[in-house]
């Protein structure tokens, strides 16, 4: 859908923004049972439905009930799935923006998503993302306070500590220093920075998984797998996933969607302007939060500070946890839990309207 | 110091073999005083002395206490500073090996230092060492128990698990998918693959810090110093420390060393060729496992579990912890807290022969 212009948070502005989106449910009469799901740094809005990557948390009877709920899931700004990002086509030169493209925020993701479920008819919603998509949770709840019905960031925090930015600067660092990169222009230029995209996504890879759950599924196991990449010796098991994954997000991802997502997962600060407790104390919704025991890029324990903050604040919060060995990337896989801790906090914020 | 050829764990053969080292205190007459000091990946012989990387623990009245040890610290094989390693020139060839190195193991690099000091009239020595230093304080205890009089390894258990691998091999693709490595040729050529290496760099910082570390001394802060490589947006402190720190690896290291020398530390296994009972049960000293609050890279929980490994086959071993938040290279920065865990074993094992 075309939202029209979008004036950024940072400055600049975009003149044709086009927001890819997808829907499960019928939205009722008076528009208020709506749920916007929010997706991580690769996903795209394919959130329900055959292959979707929340497809057992949407549908009649699941967490997320489409008998009762409609559910949206919007490719973010920045993204490369639909959604106007860096890949697109700048309508000034007709050629894709590349790093013309201009800085975006997760604000700004936000608002892109905020005109969507407007034009939708959309007057109440609830709020449900992992990773940055807790991110655009906690922005939805603390920037848009009057649409937000409930809120249930998973696997965040109120911002990115210094070792996960230390990450995502290796990542783009990786993708940057690639020849094929070419200063952004690679797709004008009919290259790829597949080498650098690859590295990347492996380096998001790690932090994704815990020390737990690599021991358990990789151990020092030899690899299976011929390397897909120049190497010697004797390799590991993990290091052919590693590759696998590095060579499938290249397939299907954007590298400067790469760069500019991870520096706005970098730039994300629930406090930003203002400061923390005016912000959180904007929240008018009740708040699940979920944390991950084995997540070492949001560890419980940070999320464990955020829910504190929240009932200092006099905030309806909660805080549950999944216990999983599968680190971050539990929020994609561990359904029974999911299911089991989202579905009666989910019915209570739609109960009255279903 | 030329110690002639060496036959290689996993097949081949180097036939010139030159170790740098450098040595402080005095040889006694039965050759039973030394301490020889292991170092990590990066690193090089001069561990005391000043601007050594280890000075405050090697020195008159010292936790290596010069007075009464003759403390020996050697480049390892396959490293640049010194010792014989990828980019030596093969006899052969005339050129500097490259690729065309063999693979090298820990043992090898071990095998490399007894050679050493049987040359230097060793009969017993101290093996203490952090990290991959670890791993050869090992090594030389299972395999070499006949020289062994005491061991510390300090931040290393007996295997990298698959999380360090994984960080490994993410800098190994980062060197080789440079195109300035030319497949290992860049020396021959004139060139050098610094992006690579400084972005394997900075993967290895943030596996020698920790989360705690990172928050405390960068936060969210604002990078204070100018990008030394392409960037967008504002930038944080930690992603300068990063390029810092990558770019000042490129000035002193050689790209192939960091290969094999990772490689070396994946495939190190303490059990292979035999199983952990049957090597551990061949040390004859006493050990020292030092492990570090904050280290995720090898984890107190794993040496610990190591310690009880050694402790069920009856062995002397201690285990010992640096609280500290500074990760995995706090075995570099917590000298009161080593000086006061190092000092009595270290007194214990050479007072007889002081």
């Amino acid at each position: 859908m075309a939202i029209g212009p979008l004036d950024l948070e940072l400055g600049g502005r975009l003149d044709e923004v086009t927001v890819a989106y997808q829907t499960w449910g019928e939205l009722n009469e008076a528009g208020d049972n709506a749920a916007i799901v929010l997706h991580a740094l690769t996903g795209d809005s394919q959130a329900g439905g055959d292959g979707g990557w929340w497809e057992p948390m949407i549908g009649p009877g699941r967490p997320l009930d489409t008998d009762r709920l409609f559910v949206i899931c919007a490719n973010i700004l920045g993204g490369c799935q639909g959604t106007t990002g860096p890949a697109s086509l700048d309508p000034l030169t007709g050629r894709p923006y590349g790093m013309r493209f201009p800085l975006i925020t997760i604000g700004d993701i936000v608002a892109a998503q905020r005109a969507l479920v407007e034009r939708l008819g959309v007057t109440r919603l609830i709020a449900i993302g992992g990773s940055i998509g807790g991110f655009q949770a906690l922005e939805w709840a603390t920037r848009h306070p009057d649409l937000v019905g409930a809120v249930v960031p998973v696997a965040a925090t109120g911002a990115l500590d210094p070792q996960g930015i230390a990450m995502n600067e290796i990542g783009r660092r990786a993708i940057m220093a690639d020849p094929n990169w070419r200063g952004g222009e690679y797709l004008s230029e009919g290259v790829f920075p597949a080498d650098g995209l690859a590295i990347a996504r492996m380096v998001g890879m790690v932090t994704y998984h815990s020390k737990e759950s690599m021991e358990l599924r990789f151990g020092r196991n030899p690899a299976v797998r011929p390397s897909l990449y120049p190497s010697f010796g004797a390799t590991f098991d993990v290091e052919g996933y590693l590759h696998y994954h590095g060579a499938g997000l290249v397939r299907r991802f954007d590298a400067n969607s790469y760069l500019y997502l991870t520096r706005a997962m970098d730039q994300y600060d629930v406090a930003r302007d203002g400061g923390e407790a005016y912000w959180l104390g904007q929240i008018a919704a009740p708040v699940l939060l979920v944390g991950i025991r084995s997540d070492w890029l949001f560890p419980p324990d940070a999320i464990q500070r955020l829910h504190r903050r929240l009932q200092a604040l006099g905030k309806g919060a909660t805080y549950v946890e999944i216990d999983s060995p599968h680190g971050h990337d539990a929020f994609l896989k561990e359904w029974g839990q999911l299911a089991t801790l989202l579905t009666p906090f989910l019915r209570d914020q739609t109960g009255a309207r279903a």
